[in-house]
């Protein structure tokens, strides 16, 4: 039974299915069965992106909130976020994530810097942090991606809003979305000085 | 045969051997051999500390760098290193490998804030970036964590000097540290303007 | 006529009045007069620090509100805030404005690196930032800074109140706060991923 | 007799001399003789910008050192910095700044966020920081500038050398730079992860 997952996209060229060749070439990728085994015993890196557009003077004009459908076909709001394969940079898998959510026209500025604006732990049982992914131990590396480009989603990511950031700080909003993201979207606004 | 490695210690309570029924009771925690097959399919999470004292206005005096025999018995200097468990958060591996290499009366003094002065992606095939480890791909989150108490080697471990930040930061020395954490100790004293 | 300013109290024996003969002897020590004449002229440096009690796992487990008397006398809720004083270092005077309005014992643990959680930006005229200062245009660097001891509040600060992370972030209590003070609190908060 | 510094420029149209009315017009705006006596009394806010070019996964290239005429007509290495008026934003004397020293066309990518990668605290006197400065006490906010366009000088920048992280970072041009700008660069460095 195929699972929603960012990690996996059978309509996604760059990301493997279990009968790809590609797999046993690559040792490193995963199926969906072993990575269900390893989500099980060791924490998982992730990399989470929140992507804006800037004015002239470099300062956050607007959010892009994704509006996607969750593994029981609920639509819920979230950010770009996703896993750092075996033998992938930081950057590689910001940018990955990137082009199969927002598309290949994104124009995504990669950060200069390789320290986050925050590290959001998320865990399978509620209450040891602010996030919570009943699939995983994850820890994620959150930064803010500047586009320049046309952004138009692919995969199961139907839909992109792009907010004001008095918007996208809304509480509202905040808390319809899934696993915490809301508080990690207003740290994101507090990191660039755009929490009003 | 035992080996050296930073995540398991027989002599340490709180690190389980295969035989200890507490993994059984921990299925997060893994047998060595389990570990071994985890490090060749997904980059593991790693904490790293960058132990310093500091004087009465915060200022870094000193910077504590460990002595310790690698697997070929040959004697390297290191900072503070280890895995993050399943389930367990950043600080309290922080502060789970500060005790392991600093013992118990360390006194450290743990980040408030979860972002690292850099993130060092260490790949088992150097040229990727700065930073090189032949057992794994390792996403490491590195922290300064100052220690108000006194630091007793414990594990393999086997000596730590204290160092000026001008010492610390010495071209010889830091060439000699083993997978290009001479850098990341230059790193740690430019996030607290202490390279000169 | 005595004027409310967090940079001029003539009960703090480390803050100098325009009588005092150790103005003549100090020449970067500015009289009120002159104060003003500089205010008009160019940007002024800050700091501002929010106490922060620490829970032993180095996670924020209070936030340190003052209660102060603004200049209609009114009472507003608003953080530790003051001028760098020429020849100062930034260190030196976040230990300055901690001891004036938190008292000698306070116990603060100042910032390790030099690097604010942000900058903010106070103008005279509303809305080039999210922070106003009818009397200057001031850069200020916000630090958190952790207290061990008893606060006692001097000066015009009449009473710290310890707030829980979510009262903090309130956003009933932030529109009350002086000059937008309540978005650096929650920037505060957010840096140390405490915004829930 | 006019005096090289990078406050002022009597060929910068944007750069007013004492006679400029201009002046007059802008109360905030100070003729060189006020500047000095303010910079005797008070820090005086700067900005400085380590402009550097990136491959096109965000990592530093080249980092741009300008060669300069010092007040003494003796040629050193330098980095872009400069003073933030009365009324300006940071982001808006980054710019200025930048297009004063690299020229109009050089496409500078102003930061996201307000928080500098180090606070550097000039001062007159040495001993009390890692910066000197002869001529005032300056807290000076430091950032990297990706720029994406051609770089001419203009003023009194005579050249822009473009070099390697690994050149930038040499020791023996390290210590030719004036007033402690060598660490600065070299912090810069570290804060991209690109301190080898």
């Amino acid at each position: 039974m195929a699972v929603r997952t960012p990690d996996h996209d059978p309509t996604d060229p760059t990301d493997q299915t279990p009968a790809d060749p590609d797999v046993l070439l690559h040792p490193g990728w995963l199926t969906d069965a072993e990575l269900d085994g390893v989500r099980e015993r060791v924490p998982v890196v992730y990399v989470e992106a929140v992507p804006v557009t800037l004015d002239s003077a470099g300062r956050v004009s607007a959010v892009g909130v994704l509006l996607r459908a969750n593994s029981e076909a609920v639509m819920t709001r979230t950010i770009v976020s996703g896993r750092v394969r075996y033998g992938e940079t930081i950057r590689d898998a910001l940018l990955r994530h990137m082009v199969t959510d927002l598309g290949e026209s994104c124009g995504p500025q990669l950060p200069v810097s390789p320290v986050p604006f925050t590290v959001a732990e998320y865990f399978p049982m509620p209450g040891i942090s602010a996030f919570v992914d009943p699939r995983q131990h994850a820890v994620s590396l959150a930064f803010i991606v500047p586009v320049t480009g046309l952004c138009h989603p692919r995969r199961d990511a139907l839909e992109v809003s792009w907010l004001s950031p008095a918007e996208a700080a809304d509480p509202g909003l905040n808390r319809d979305m899934e696993g915490g993201r809301g508080a990690l979207l207003r740290m994101a606004l507090a990191s660039v000085g755009a929490l009003g």
